[in-house]
């Protein structure tokens, strides 16, 4: 037997028991030595989807559209109610948190700005606007 | 015609165009007059797989499961690349600029805490130029 690498089917084709042609939109991003990659895809969004989405996008960006769908679909199935929206929600209370941090640690600043430049004898020194020009758009 | 609310079918039904019955796993999370919200989970996942999902978790969780299905949905059609998991890349950068900006608000305040106690009345104290380091990087 001589098969080699190039001439196995990819890992969608494999699932999906199909031939696996040179035009094959799923052979470039679901290679034969990772068939979980393409499961979880298809589980989660269904190869037709896949392929749409696929087709829907620019070849260059293929690779890195395979790749979300490929991340959300392994957060769906280790988490089916909140797949990778857990993440998001995750990441939001993160930040939040370290604003606040952020800010309380500001404004212990503050407070030693005003009382070092005022028991130093310089006078006020006011830098005071600047801490707290924070972007509005952190929280979305 | 005496049709009421309670006798529409659910917009999965009514997308689906099949009848609505009482026990129509869809009809308490998609109302007809949501008809994206089905359209858009449907587009990017098919029903059957939402379906699925749906039975999958536990009744009192279908409700966050929907909700995060359309989020993800919603973000897929409007970014077929990356979907929701370009927020998650965005939130995790602004969460890395923030923890950088923490940090040197804290070694600021570590220097003054060190320069403040030394050398209270005997200098000059130059910290202005910290407090203008925001990072750069925090809009997408």
């Amino acid at each position: 037997m001589t098969s080699s690498y190039s001439n196995s089917p990819c890992a969608a084709c494999k699932f999906l028991r199909r031939k696996c042609n040179q035009d094959c939109i799923f052979a470039p991003y679901f290679p034969p030595e990772e068939p979980h990659k393409f499961a979880n895809v298809h589980k989660v969004f269904g190869a037709s989807n896949v392929s749409k989405i696929l087709n829907e996008v620019l070849p260059h960006q293929r690779e890195d559209t395979v790749n979300s769908l490929a991340y959300e679909a392994e957060a769906r199935i280790k988490d089916p109610v909140y797949g990778c929206v857990g993440f998001i929600s995750g990441l939001q209370r993160q930040l939040l948190g370290l604003q606040k941090e952020l800010d309380a640690t500001n404004a212990d600043l503050i407070q030693f700005t005003i009382q070092g430049s005022s028991s130093l004898g310089l006078g006020h020194v006011d830098h005071s606007h600047d801490f707290y020009n924070y972007p509005s758009n952190f929280e979305q």
